[in-house]
């Protein structure tokens, strides 16, 4: 098996599964019970919570913990929208954002929020200068995708951070689900105010993710409920999976040492390959993230292109999982400015740390045979 | 140990545990991945869809897989809410709600929407008469605990679902969380419209849950995102913990046959012995759910009597776990008519089928003497 499509999700880590298991065992009391085993419960949650703080450079009362990536946009958009709703209305994000911010602000804008989609160039980038040429007397935040899921094109998050450090009362979210461990983000040097992130993507588990939300800032809760999370997030918190998280993110900040050369080195040599392949255009920039490479075969079906590879156990991935579904060309490629036959027909691989030369080796040479017999049957 | 405070959360079957590991480990994908990996996985994650299905007796796809109770309760009723706002403003719900419906519908008051709390009596219970005079033309949403968390008390389900039934423009949502397993009731009989449950209440694990929503009716979504769970929940769906959920969920309706009974004969034994004891009142009514069982030590701190006995290894609450770090009077025993010294003492013991006879003997044993000597140093 060779498994390009760590971007959907990752493999969890042995150690991960085995420490959601053992406490899901040992410590399945609820934290908020006020007896013994309660209070264990609430004590290891809150060990997590320093544990993740300290890997994160935060302080631990500014995380809450998540059920993932979606929830914690949506809770850190409309979270900012319904909250700071008096003082404006105004929202600027990029016309690159994963589908859970993209949608969120299509719902604000129903709700009478107004939205400014920057248009990326073709690298999938946008620029400071366009985020302060945006800037209204109403707007009350900046939400940005760190590392495009899709093209692997990383945002000038700290040249905005920069920038908005000059107009304290606008939010700065960054949904840095798929830089995490991968494209390293100081949160608090780069002036974020609110920072998505979710375990699946670095070896955790699924149904658990992380909010940052800096001290002193206050959303409107998108869950009503019990006091849990500091009243962001009522009911039970799912603490094997808080667990399994604080060290999955250990585990693979750990990992990311040598682990990003080493992905670096995996698609760099893929890229090269496949870029000299009759018919393959490169949409990734080539500053990309390591672990994203995006690379389009027009006129070719791409789901067709993963079914015949899946059949010799390689897995990739067309777009973003969450929107996979839909045959349509990708929202985030026509934003970057790419035309329909590449945007209808582009294939991500995405990397993991796991992964090795010998695969990457592998996966070329069975690439190259794939799209050889494919362009015989198929028109190109 | 024992450990009585099964409505808090439970343990979680050792099954359960072993079914999350295995699907985290061979089942990793992303169900929305094209490949041959994501599509085993969707295949997993529809054949839990439909084993829920079938042991609640209803369509696979009125099932929408959330991350808990709380979840549930907030999509049901706040989903509700936003959807049929044009329509009408009025919902109905009861006194004695966990705070998950109580604070969605408080929320929804400083919304502009109008809620009615209706008072049980001091059985903790409403009528079907009290909901009638309740409706109004504005009326959009009737929604009522089935078993009440605190004192065990069971709504009158059936009678409610058969007059709302005159009034199909009105959703009728039960929060079947305390219930489900303890005691039966058929969605489609009693003609309930949103249901939620909570795994981690019959032995699943934490962070997962269900929202039933019948065919035919169409909510506002709380997460903008992917098209997963019919465009409720957008994000990558745990896998796992859904399968997990549906292991449980067999495995706790098999226990029920004849756990019922067991836990009744455990509880009642509790009941009589405990009742005997001087200045011990009992709250729970005579025909409470059979898990649930309330008393209080009028001005005896329960927080010490649960510290106290959770010293010799037994685990009881107060109210709530969501609720239970308020040291404040039981919100739902004031609303059924307490009084304060009664609303403020109270204790909670909640059973589960895995609790034994000889748990019952030990537990009434060291109950006895523990209030004994905490009278002689206490306040009485």
């Amino acid at each position: 098996m060779i498994y390009f499509d760590n971007s959907a999700t990752t493999v969890p880590y042995d150690e991960v599964i085995d420490t959601f298991s053992e406490v899901s065992r040992s410590y399945f009391a609820n934290p908020s019970s006020l007896h013994p085993l309660g209070k264990e419960a609430e004590r290891l949650k809150e060990q997590a919570r320093r544990r993740v703080g300290s890997l994160l450079k935060v302080k631990p009362e500014e995380l809450v913990f998540t059920s993932g990536g979606t929830e914690g946009n949506n809770l850190a958009i409309k979270g900012t929208a319904y909250r700071l709703q008096t003082r404006g209305k105004h929202i600027i994000t990029t016309g690159i954002e994963h589908t859970s911010t993209f949608e969120a602000c299509q719902q604000l804008e129903k709700e009478g929020f107004t939205v400014t989609y920057i248009t990326p160039d073709d690298t999938g980038r946008i620029t400071k200068d366009q985020v302060e040429q945006a800037l209204t007397e109403d707007t009350i935040l900046v939400s940005m995708i760190h590392v495009s899921n899709e093209l692997g094109s990383v945002q000038p998050v700290q040249d905005t951070g920069e920038l908005l450090a000059n107009y304290p009362k606008i939010l700065f979210h960054v949904d840095h689900v798929q830089g995490m461990t991968k494209v390293p983000l100081d949160f608090k040097k780069a002036g974020i105010d609110l920072c998505t992130i979710s375990a699946h993507k670095f070896h955790g588990l699924k149904g658990t993710g992380v909010l940052y939300i800096r001290s002193g800032i206050t959303l409107t809760s998108q869950f009503s409920g019990g006091e849990q999370e500091g009243g962001y997030r009522g009911g039970t918190e799912n603490l094997a999976g808080i667990v399994a998280m604080a060290k999955a993110l250990r585990l693979s900040i750990e990992a990311s040492n040598s682990g990003i050369d080493h992905i670096k080195q995996i698609s760099s040599w893929i890229e090269k390959e496949v870029s000299a392949i009759d018919g393959v255009v490169l949409n990734s920039p080539r500053d990309r993230a390591p672990h994203i490479l995006n690379f389009s075969i027009p006129n070719m079906k791409p789901e067709v292109v993963i079914q015949a590879l899946g059949e010799k156990g390689i897995f990739v991935s067309t777009k973003s999982a969450c929107s996979s579904k839909q045959f349509t060309p990708s929202r985030v490629l026509l934003s970057a400015g790419f035309d329909e036959p590449v945007a209808a027909s582009a294939i991500r691989l995405s990397f993991s740390f796991e992964n090795t030369m010998e695969e990457a080796a592998l996966f070329t040479e069975i690439f190259k045979e794939t799209v050889t017999s494919m362009k015989k049957v198929v028109k190109f």
